[in-house]
């Protein structure tokens, strides 16, 4: 079959693959319908080593069950399915605590023997406690939103949720990628009234207007705090989500957080060492989030994607055929493209 | 009136200063009957730069009010009274919030012209904001645990608290100093059931023991870390509460967290930078606490002292005088003293 390898930094190709076969009994085959390129798959396509024989790459996908091992339970032949971005056995005292990320028999995908999600199939490790049923049929014209419960949907909400945000609490969001968009929209949805946004791209600031954003920051570094402060009567927000992963983001995010207030970051971080000393300590600012753990979200997530009420699914703004992936993931990476989807 | 003067690192003294007047119509004067050394006094102890005048000092102070300014309705002379090591009035946004180290016309006990509580008497600004009326008697055997309320008890308390303590969870602290035990006491008292300390005075943690420690680790770095999760089948614990404020207590504390689990400080932080990047990201901890807003959690620490339950009061294994006060200083600072009592 074919699929996507990624050769080294900057070098993104489709190539031939053996067909993913049923390994072990709690194995299922998914044809793919829907994969994307994330934000954080661009981390590998600026750095990544040459390679001759290329790796695997991707991790959101849709698909349809083709073939299951002789113990799942949960699927069968046909069935419209969403995976995760990590696969996870659903049963562990991690999974069922919701931290299927920290799953004791789980992995990510396009690692140890294990596809990527960029290609036309993929053997799916534990997939009872893996996938999730979609009830849709296969060219609903929900796929695009339900594609982003895979990954950067869950995201964005994780940050909410550990951010603490409700009704009450006011809002920033860094950041308007594909994750910040979806912080926008999952502020909203768990009740936010007030949420800014800040970030500089006239389409996707616009774009996070319309899933929630009152307010759009456009200036940066201490300009950009304080144009927050200026927003909150000189205080913050009582939380801030950081969806970039880079350090002045998260200097960002202290500056504009209220006392007592909470900075939770899901950008995945390209720092070592942070500044969170005395200071913070004296204002009572607490950082959570990490990676999220998307399985358990997508009970939650999928109902008002199924019921039309939101449509996360808007952060795509261009389609590729799988032999366009090389190109997606080159508009990505230089801006042109918010978030890219694949259309086997 | 006679009050503790810090001259510079290492010179405390006890010397003459003006008696306290109401100022403010919100002023109430307190003169001290109990006061005690902080842990965190003993910062400017170790490295205050020298001065001539001499500065205030202390925080932690009970004692009896003898006048009030016209607009103060809680209080009046007579009423044994304990006061939070912060100041506050009790009726701002950040105050009806509990928190009260943030309060809008708050300040700190011996700075900007208001007393250090290591003294004769102190004038307590915003004086029903901040004191807590004590149900007993001046000459009560509880006057010690009750003292504690201003400081160690509820920073202990806030450690507990942020870090989400509750009979679910596991828990570790680091610290074995006052601010550590009154955490574990904390812990006990939100119901955990499995509390490892890391200590290694013994007399400490065995009063550790008495406040509901299961287990003490001993060793130090590494060497501790891989003890706490040998103890824990590899995991670490839900819950971790760093009571140092040191570097290294903070990178155990992310070596003995669970995933998905929370590290709380209390201890004022002496570095700026910390570690806390990807590893800690993909691991989904949260890193909580601050300064204690003591002034709130009174009111839920102060029943059970009063009923007998818990004894916070016997971090104190040392009693002085007013003129002991600086070979107090000493004890603490030579670790031959847990927490020093002045009684005036």
């Amino acid at each position: 079959m074919r699929a996507t390898l990624i050769h080294g930094a900057g070098d993104i190709r489709t190539g031939e693959v053996p067909d993913p076969q049923i390994q072990q009994p709690t194995d299922a085959l998914v044809r793919v319908l829907r994969a994307c390129i994330c934000g954080s798959d661009l981390w590998p396509y600026a750095s990544r080593p040459a390679t001759e024989h290329g790796d695997r790459i991707g991790h959101e996908f849709l698909g349809v069950v083709e073939d299951t091992g002789a113990d799942v339970t949960g699927f069968q032949r046909g069935d419209l399915v969403v995976a995760p971005f990590v696969w996870s056995d659903g049963t562990c005292d991690f999974c069922r605590e919701g931290l299927t990320t920290s799953c004791r028999h789980g992995g990510l995908w396009g690692r140890d023997g294990v596809d990527g999600g960029q290609g036309e199939a993929v053997r799916v490790p534990q997939a009872d406690g893996t996938l999730v049923k979609l009830p849709v049929a296969a060219d609903s014209a929900l796929l695009p939103s339900l594609l982003t419960l895979s990954d950067v949907f869950p995201t964005g909400y994780h940050c909410a949720k550990t951010a603490g945000v409700n009704e009450r609490t006011t809002v920033t969001v860094i950041g308007d990628g594909a994750v910040g968009l979806s912080a926008v929209l999952s502020a909203r949805l768990l009740g936010a009234e007030r949420i800014i946004l800040m970030g500089r791209h006239e389409a996707r600031t616009d774009l996070g207007r319309e899933f929630g954003a009152t307010e759009v920051v456009t200036e940066r570094g201490e300009e950009g705090i304080e144009r927050v402060r200026e927003l909150t009567g000189g205080d913050g927000t009582h939380t801030v989500l950081e969806c970039v992963g880079l350090e002045p983001a998260l200097t960002t995010a202290f500056g504009v957080v209220r006392a007592g207030g909470t900075v939770s970051r899901v950008g995945a971080p390209q720092y070592d060492k942070i500044s969170f000393g005395f200071p913070d300590f004296l204002r009572n600012i607490t950082l959570t989030g990490g990676v999220a753990p998307a399985r358990p979200y997508i009970g939650e997530l999928l109902p008002p994607i199924l019921d039309g009420s939101i449509q996360p699914g808007r952060v795509f703004d261009r389609t590729v055929r799988l032999d366009g992936v090389p190109d997606g993931y080159r508009a990505m990476a230089d801006r042109e493209a918010l978030k890219v989807m694949i259309a086997l």
